[in-house]
Order: C-alpha cells, then sequence, then structure tokens
C-alpha cells in the first residue's frame, strides 16, 4: 500500500495517471492555503469536478475504507486537508461544516500567527491561543486531524499536548538530519510520536540535506535513524509534492495576501521558484525508488510496508471519524 | 410511520419533544429562504449545534434509512430544505456542496423569478430559465430534490417534465378544493403525479379552505378526493408549520431583501402576521388528528399509512442519493 501524506500539484489528468502508474492508492491534497471559507468551497468544487471527469483514476476519500475501494478499483483517493485554518475563519462552527464536506486534516498556522497558533516563521511563539484550545476540542469531536507541519515548537508540543487525538506533521524532516527551520527538532517529533502522532517525511528540497543534490541513500538513512528514535509506527512519506505549478503558486503560498512585500520564506531572492525535485523522485511514478532505498539501507519488508502507507492507514482509520464517547 | 414534508419553526427542546410526543419520524426543515450560500451555511451551523445538544431527540438525516434509524432510536429524522435557491446563488458546483451538507430539497423559486424559475406571485411565467435546465440536471444528478411548492404553473409543468427524477410540490393543496395562489391546479398536480412526484398537503391557513377555520373533515375529504384523481401514492403531508415564529419572521419570508415596501404575500393589511393554525393541528402533536381524520372519511389502513409516511419515506429513499447510471 502507497499512500501521500501531502501533495499540493497542478492537477491534471497526466498527474491522475501517474498516481496510477505509480501505485498510490491515496493522497492527501492540500486544498487552500489562505483561502477563507467560501474560496475553499471553490477548491472542494473544482475537486468534485475532477470527480467526475476522471471516475477512473480518482474517487473522494472521506474514510480508510475508501483507500480499501480505491485499491479494489485501481484508482487513488484523494483526502483533503489545509495547510491554513483560513478556510474556518472566525467561526467554530465551520470546523463541522469543512469536515463534512470532506476536509481530514487542518494546518493551525501555516508559517505566520494564525487565530489558533503560531508559525514557524515568527520570532515569539506563545502557544495555542484561547481560540485554538476550543478549536481542537472541536476538531477532535469530528475527526479532522491537527497537522503543525508549519508551525512553531511551542504550538506543536502545546497541540500534541492539548489534542485528545493523535496530530500529525504530514510534511517536514528531522532538524538533526538537515537544520531548516522548517524541519522539527527532537523534542517536538517526541510529543507528537509519544502522543500516537505521525511524522511525513518530505521531499521538498528546501526539507532535504543538500537540497535538490540529497541522495536516495541520505533519505531513506534519515527515516530509518529517526524509527530508530521514534519508532516505525510513527513514520510515513509527506513528500509536499509540487509538480507542474508555476512559481506564482509558490509565492501566493508564501506571502498569501497578508504583507504587500515578498517574502521567500525557505527560497531566496537569487532562488525565488520552486527547486527542482531530487533525481530519484520527479513524480507520483517514483514512490517505488523510495520503497527500494529503505530496503537497500536495511529496513526489513513489514517496516518498509508501515513507512510507505501502513501507517498513514491505520492513522486515517482511527482519526478521521467522530471521536467515541468516553 | 408519520413523516411531514415541511416545518419552519422557531426551533428549541420544547418542539423537538413534541415530535417525539406525536411519534413524528422525519421532517423535513426548511434552513434558508433569502440566505446566500454563507448565510446558509450558518443555519446548517446551527443545527449541527442542536444534534449535539439533544441527541436522544434528533439526528441528521440524509437517506430514507435514517429514518430507519430514527425510529429504532426513538429520534426524529431532520432533512434539511431550501425554499429559495439563494443559497447556490449563481454557482451550480454549489448544489453538489449543499447536497453534502446534507440538503435534500431545494425550491426552484420562492414567489419571485429566481435565476432558474418563476415564482406564482409574477404576473409572467417564461418557464424555466438556461440556468435553471441545468441545475435541475446537476440536482438530478446528486439527489437534491426539485421542489415547485412556490413556483408558477408553467414552471412547474416544465420543472416536471424536464427533471429525470420526480419533483415535489412539498406543502400545497389543490386549487380546486382552495383557490388561493399557493394552491395547485389540476395539470399542474397531474405533471409533478404522473412523473412519479409527491404532493404534501398544506396545514398553513392560506392553504386551507376556511382559513384558519377548515375543518378536518374537510381537509380530510380534500385529500381523499386527490387521492381519487391522481393516485394515492402520490400524497403526504407538508404541514408548513411555522411553530412559535414571531410575525417578523413571515415579513422576513415575504420581503427577503428584495423589495423596500412591504408585501403581505397571502396575507394582507389587515391581518400582516402568521394566521392562527386550525384547532386540531397546533403542533407535531396533532398528527394523529389528521390519521384519525383520514380514517373517519373512509380511507382504509394501508392509504392512511401511505399519506401519513409510507409515500415520502418512498420518495426520500428513491431521490436523496447520486443518479444510477444508464
Amino acid at each position: 500500500m502507497r499512500i501521500d501524506g501531502l501533495q499540493y500539484a497542478n492537477w491534471s489528468e497526466k498527474i491522475f495517471r501517474q498516481m496510477r502508474e505509480g501505485g498510490v492508492d491515496a493522497v492527501h491534497v492540500t486544498i487552500s492555503y489562505h483561502e477563507n471559507f467560501r474560496e475553499t468551497v471553490l477548491n472542494f468544487e473544482a475537486w468534485n469536478r475532477w470527480f467526475e471527469q476522471f471516475p477512473h483514476l480518482i474517487m473522494k476519500g472521506t474514510t480508510a475504507s475508501d483507500i480499501d475501494t480505491a485499491r479494489a478499483t485501481g484508482r487513488t483517493a484523494i483526502f483533503f486537508g489545509f495547510q491554513n485554518p483560513s478556510p474556518i475563519e472566525d467561526d467554530i462552527g465551520l470546523v463541522e461544516i469543512v469536515h463534512t464536506l470532506g476536509a481530514r486534516f487542518m494546518q493551525l498556522t501555516y508559517n505566520n500567527q494564525s487565530l489558533l497558533a503560531t508559525g514557524c516563521y515568527e520570532d515569539e511563539d506563545p502557544g495555542i491561543t484561547r481560540m485554538g484550545r476550543q478549536v481542537i476540542k472541536e476538531m477532535n469531536r469530528v475527526g479532522l486531524v491537527v497537522d503543525m507541519s508549519h508551525s512553531a515548537d511551542r504550538s506543536t508540543i502545546e497541540a500534541a499536548e492539548i489534542s485528545e487525538r493523535p496530530i500529525a506533521i504530514t510534511h517536514a524532516n528531522p532538524h538533526e538530519w538537515h537544520p531548516a527551520r522548517r524541519n522539527k527538532r527532537s523534542d517536538v517529533i517526541r510529543a507528537v510520536t509519544e502522543n500516537g502522532g505521525m511524522l511525513g517525511f518530505s521531499l521538498y528540497p528546501h526539507h532535504l540535506k543538500d537540497g535538490s543534490d540529497c541522495t536516495l541513500q541520505s533519505f531513506c538513512e534519515a527515516i530509518a535513524r529517526t524509527a530508530d528514535t521514534y519508532g516505525i509506527d510513527h513514520l510515513g512519506i509527506g513528500s509536499d509534492l509540487c509538480q507542474d505549478q508555476p512559481d506564482s503558486v509558490v509565492e501566493w503560498m508564501r506571502v498569501g495576501r497578508w504583507s504587500k512585500e515578498i517574502d521567500y520564506g525557505e527560497g531566496s531572492a537569487a532562488a525565488p521558484g520552486f527547486p527542482p525535485m531530487p533525481s530519484w523522485f520527479q513524480d507520483n511514478r517514483d514512490f517505488g525508488n523510495i520503497e527500494a532505498g529503505l530496503r537497500k539501507v536495511g529496513m526489513n519488508d513489514e517496516d518498509v510496508a508501515k513507512v510507505m502507507g501502513g501507517n498513514w492507514y491505520r492513522f486515517f482509520r482511527d482519526n478521521f471519524g467522530p471521536l467515541k464517547d468516553g
């Protein structure tokens, strides 16, 4: 089973076909960066149209059992998520609404301070806000997973502790392996995994040691080493694949509408666009390379299967439905 | 089984308890008159909160099988509908979105011309519009029922013919029995029922012969006579109960935001508010009176059961899911 914990491609039939060629059974796709509620609904609408247009390639996913259906029918199940809480605006009632529409992950922050928590680019991190505590509780109730990929350390650790259900870092790597601002320090990974949460290893070059030149071996060794420390059951892939996006999109991701000035995020004035992906992971057809790479660094079949999709499957199964009483 | 084809009460625990006392298994409730999309979402949110607050009295209904669950657990299943297409604004993609959120009926018009069709208070009725044809097709696809209760004759007949699936007049009576503007002429009822559609008999006094003084016998005889003409399988109750609403609400229903002048609709300057309900149908506890009344005018048990809920159950079962291929 192959499940990708995050993608944000410029979707097309070509990419959906590549998902099938790569044997990708499920993908968590971002449908909102800075969009407000109504704009996010337009993105749900766009996906409804793709489901209608390409029913033999993709299907909407809302529960883990949809992955079984997708596998049985040769399709990829698409699960929705937001990289920012902007879709719920200042209205806690929208948490259940977006869950009903199909959202299954929501980041509490995207780099900046939000109404709920602090992003990883702020200087100060005062932790989870008053509204943040309420929203985490409501997300727990309905089955919308807290994603802290772009959040600051204290906020992430607090979210892991406040949340009654496991949380996720869908796409980031260990800071120890590559000290990028978006990668996660040990105490953050520990707080998330100790509470049953998941870390999805990112293939976005700014998160990789040696960037676009990162070797498959280095990437796979980082996964194996992280498994030794935090347990194999908490790791997956969250490729952060932004295939076929124009550079205007990375600017939208970084700047949204919050600044009149350019913010280069993980890039720079000299390299403002999307960085080139590593040679061994260009698109959805390359998941087999990672699988082979993990075996090559000595991981056994069972553990490889967990990282490639088994762990995400279990996590989806346990966390996408309403909180059980008691 | 007791199913009410339309209510718009000022919802409260009291009313939910009365539904249980009256043995009402399911109700189609209006959650939008003139609200735009975002405002309608606020109404979905309000209902989510009621479902959370009163889980032993009510539950959300989206399929006929939810009525079975409600019956088995002693609750009332609440199905959502709109009396106007205002929630989809000018965006056909919102048809599937509101269906996903739980909407199961949508009137194409509320008294006035809409983007889709003509209301029963307009002087001219040019029939279903270009967008109307597209929206009916989309409603058919996802399983959102076309409701023409407040529409003009030509528009209603065209909707019944254009729609690939049966349509409904959830709350109106035969014009022949009581010639109110909102009641339906023979050719309209024929077009709807011949295509498998439903007529829900209204208890709103302006739709009743002799208004608030209408007798139970007169009402039940009208149902029996209509069954003789159009077939028992196409009739149900759509009480139009607006319990505990202040008169400001009937003004909102009639005027919305479309006029700066007062429009009295079915009322008058002398009687602008909600008319008093007939003595034998004050609230949800009085469905038994109608059941007894139908028996008294000679209807057999099987037919009474159809009118009181069996027909709506079948209609819900057949029309709330996606259109089957072929």
